[in-house]
């Protein structure tokens, strides 16, 4: 296999202001910090594999504008083959996030040109090139193809969903790991309790494993008829930016050589809480002995 | 003269966002519209002064950053000599904009690294090829040389003052025209009521003109032992963003072309309203016929 993981969705540019203060409306502030940062929760997650030393590859578009460049420029700086990116007429998603470290909030303000991502061409040999395929909720269309094309294949699709889109729902289906955040859960189920959440997305997709992320509250399993919770991490968290993200990306790495589904889910808990000790997405991509240290002090 | 007027502060970088949704912290929002332009007061009001057809330059400094390229071109692409503008190591000042056009609120969060506008050289033969100065509160140390420099030979300076920050108060008494917001003139003399503020400032340096700017509400100024008010011209504002630098840059211009006190205020005044119908403080700059039709309408 030319690559472990191929992922397709939008890589973006996170501009994070970091304040010291309580924000306020209708005000002018200062911040302490301005930092430029590549993401988008596909991008993250290949980063993280991109750290620990996998061989991976994203396909998407970016703007054709100066963005798109810096958008580029980062993916390959941490090592994401951009060969099946695009660049497309239009601006490429940006966001803004405010940053407030010691409250452990974050406030998230983006904006795209949803054009950029219509039509982009599905580079089917890249996906069956790969052990596992990534896909977000952003491009639904190309997203169905690819994880056919996956299926096809043998490989493993995972899904990395926020909140329910135009077509979500059909994607599901085709996906052999189903991890989302509880708030997706929730829309996707109408039940509140994640756990229950879980349970109810795996019995209506009995081969799927799902996984609901809940943040500092850990995580809900359910494979295989099976339900159980995996704590989070205990770490002073300076931001949470991307957690979920580099929890998909740990996990993934950590399916792909092997490692038994509990123990994988404690590698990507671990790998997320590491993360979260830097700024923005990416600020602290751990590296794999790094996660190991967290799970095995010595 | 070689040019109309040269000033002498901070450029920036504006990064403006587009709500049409209520902004709430800690929530993850998409916005309508993402905007990139130059900003900073006295760069603000030079663009002001160029659209009008005045020969401006500028003095101060940017990083060596990308920031400060894109703000440099931003500069002479509105007109303004850039010649005097260093760039030095550190971070451009940057801001994020918020913008709600439906609610006339704007939130701003800015960063600068200070050193980048510490000790920049002082182009004293510039200063005297001007006919004006203009002048902020953010290089102090440097604008008090500029300021005597432009007193000496005999031209007009002029403050945009928006807050009073260290040495704001040994500026005023070497410029002619201390244009201020409200919350400056209430900070400078403690008095809340704009009018009398303006009335405190002007006993205080005599020989100067004082305008108090209090946006929607108009304009009070002190002059000659005299004190009036200037409504604002009533328009429905997209983003007031800049708009008391646009005020800055027309009175300027009006001044300039011997418009007698009060009709360089309502000149002033209408450029500021035009303005407040494009977003930021650059989007819809007017020119001198705009906004002689908004004074004497056909």
């Amino acid at each position: 296999m030319r690559y472990d993981v191929v992922g397709l969705g939008i890589a973006s540019l996170d501009l994070i202001g970091v304040t010291e203060e309580q924000p306020l409306f209708g005000a002018k502030q200062s911040l302490t910090g301005w930092h430029e940062m590549g993401g988008g929760p596909v991008a993250t997650a290949l980063a993280t594999l991109a750290r620990m030393g996998a061989r991976v590859a994203m396909t998407g578009a970016v703007g054709n504008d100066g963005y798109g460049q810096r958008i580029l420029a980062d993916l390959q700086t941490v090592g994401i083959d951009t060969q099946a990116m695009h660049v497309r007429p239009g601006t490429s998603h940006v966001s803004f996030v405010l940053a407030e470290p010691g409250r452990d909030r974050r406030t998230v303000w983006w904006h795209n040109d949803p054009t950029v991502l219509e039509q982009v061409p599905l580079e089917h040999e890249l996906i069956r090139s790969a052990r596992a395929l990534l896909i977000d909720t952003h491009m639904p269309q190309v997203a169905l193809h690819a994880a056919r094309t996956m299926q096809a294949t043998g490989g493993l699709v995972m899904i990395d969903a926020e909140r329910v889109r135009e077509h979500t729902l059909e994607l599901l289906p085709l996906c052999n790991l189903i991890v989302v955040s509880a708030e997706f859960a929730r829309q996707a189920t109408g039940v509140v309790e994640p756990w229950e959440a879980a349970r109810v997305l795996h019995s209506r997709y009995e081969e799927q494993l799902v996984i609901v992320t809940c943040g500092a509250e850990g995580s809900w399993c359910a494979n295989k008829g099976e339900l159980f919770h995996t704590p989070a991490f205990e770490i002073e968290p300076l931001d949470t930016t991307g957690a979920g993200d580099v929890f998909h990306g740990a996990l993934l790495y950590a399916l792909l050589r092997d490692d038994p589904i509990r123990l994988a889910i404690r590698f990507a808990s671990a790998a997320a809480a590491l993360s979260c000790q830097g700024l923005g997405g990416r600020g602290n991509l751990p590296t794999v002995s790094e996660v190991e240290a967290l799970l095995e002090p010595a």
